[in-house]
């Protein structure tokens, strides 16, 4: 069966539209992720690049680009700078996060060490920006300086709102804004920017990231919950063990009386785990409907995420990126 | 004794010569410095960048704008990127060194966590690429986008040749451009381009910086070994005990005969030190004249900044930072 049959994934279809694009993009990466003095710098970041990610940011920027018919060089530069922008903070997250596991592979910071990841993931950062220079476009640079500071502000956001039970849905959306929507939209809105498509499609293209990013870190965050160590390379109850209060915890702990608090400080907000807390987490989120819940707010943003990008020309690569949105939620069935 | 007086210090002067400026750039950090949603960020920013840090580089892009009669509102906004350069740059160096303090005071890796330390280090550099795109000038872009770069590359280079004994005179130097002057002649070199000066004053301002950067590094690097404590905040041998081969014992490596060089690798290579270590390590520089060569040195790189400098227009602005160059290597008598 093809890539290109309506069959196959929206992600390979639309690594299957974007290969001759995708190609060059790797090239760009591979040749700036070099460094002349330091050989740890391209050992450090192909050890991440290499490791088979899914390069959907980039193709994000792409298809953008593409579905507002430009025919230019510059996509390519961009879609370098969101992979680069990416894998610097992937980078930063394993070593805030002490991960021993990326992409099934051990991560850098264990493979080498936390220094190394620390500045290789600012060497890839400065890089980013080097990038984004090229096609000297202001506005371009506005929107990815913009998202690289909002990525930021999300993941410290993150560090104190994890573990405090008075975290509600409203901070959660801005956590996940910050550490996941962020890019995607601006990877989508600067393919836009750089196609001068109009205002309104540019605003579309936005609205589209943003929303399949929230889409799809809900959905992440349900599958931790509900789903099997093969779909998503975690296991069932990695965030619980880790402290961090996502979504199916926060609509749990907004519906609990006063003993499931009590057990969701000590577990949470304390991190005093004991043997079964996981089963009586799992059968609070049930008791509640905090998954059902969730996933109910996972679809609501895809399907945002689809009514947006319907509001573009019609096109292949359109209607790839509309089921796209459908398969980030259809993991969750 | 006013501080604009020939007695005063070359930088107190500058300090003093750039009062208003300097009361601008400082509203100006502590203005993006803030964030809606995380207030962490302003609380460690904050730490670090009212400790009273010098300020010597926003001062040097100041300075620069002004000797080339620049009049507009920009030079304050590259000054305060150059100093979030700076701040980004420092907490991440307390995180790969694991310090403990960072002028006189707790390092905000001590006081927080590391992870607090790599996250606002990386909100700091998206707000210093956002500030920077705020005069709209390509060329300022490719020139802070490329320090920034060359900062990163530079200390990741340090990490491998720190500890390596092959390390000579010019990945020494390579090492001390990334991590000291290339901040430093970026400073300078955008002062010069944002007042549009002629192209031959633009490369004189960037050789001042660069030249200023490496003495600047090669003097603290000296002080370590010969300095007291009140003068640098380190103690003597911090740089022999954290393993870091700098000039001095690379130029005493280069001397050294086979016992000196078994020496050098169970200390340095190896970090097996013991008892009376230093004391030997100081006789080894003493006996090989390493310190006086590691000071001519500085003084060479002094000399060349004072001569770049004096190719600029005569003004009091640009008399200072001639005598900054030579205030750089006073303290190695």
């Amino acid at each position: 069966m093809g890539l290109d049959t309506p069959d196959a994934k929206p992600h390979d279809r639309l690594a299957a539209m974007l290969a001759d694009d995708m190609g060059q993009v790797n090239t760009l990466i591979r040749a700036r992720m070099a460094s002349k003095h330091a050989p740890r710098i391209p050992e450090v970041t192909a050890h991440l690049v290499e490791a088979g990610g899914k390069r959907l940011r980039p193709m994000l920027t792409l298809a953008a680009a593409r579905i507002c018919g430009y025919d230019g060089p510059f996509h390519i530069h961009l879609a370098a700078t969101v992979e680069f922008i990416h894998t610097a903070t992937l980078l930063h997250d394993d070593v805030v996060d002490e991960s021993r596991q990326r992409r099934g592979r051990p991560t850098a910071n264990l493979l080498w060490d936390n220094k190394s990841s620390v500045l290789v993931g600012d060497y890839l950062f400065a890089r980013s920006f080097q990038l984004m220079t090229e096609p000297g476009d202001l506005r371009v640079l506005e929107i990815l300086s913009n998202a690289a500071a909002t990525i930021a502000e999300g993941e410290v956001l993150q560090l104190t709102a994890a573990q405090d039970l008075r975290t509600d849905d409203s901070i959660y959306l801005q956590v996940v804004r910050g550490k996941t929507a962020a890019l995607f939209s601006a990877a989508t809105e600067v393919g836009g920017v750089i196609a001068r498509a109009e205002e309104s499609q540019v605003q579309a293209l936005y609205a589209y990231g943003d929303a399949l990013g929230i889409a799809f870190q809900i959905a992440d965050d349900l599958l931790d919950y509900q789903g099997v160590s093969s779909a998503t390379g975690k296991n069932v109850g990695d965030d619980f063990r880790e402290r961090k209060l996502t979504l199916p915890v926060i609509k749990a702990v907004a519906a609990a009386d006063a003993t499931e608090r009590a057990f969701w400080q000590r577990t949470i907000e304390k991190g005093r785990q004991e043997d079964g807390d996981l089963d009586h987490a799992l059968a609070l989120l049930k008791k509640h409907g905090a998954l059902e819940a969730t996933r109910d707010e996972a679809l609501l943003w895809a399907g945002r995420a689809k009514e947006s990008m319907a509001t573009l020309p019609p096109s292949d690569m359109r209607d790839v990126l509309i089921d796209l949105a459908d398969f980030v939620v259809s993991r969750l069935y």
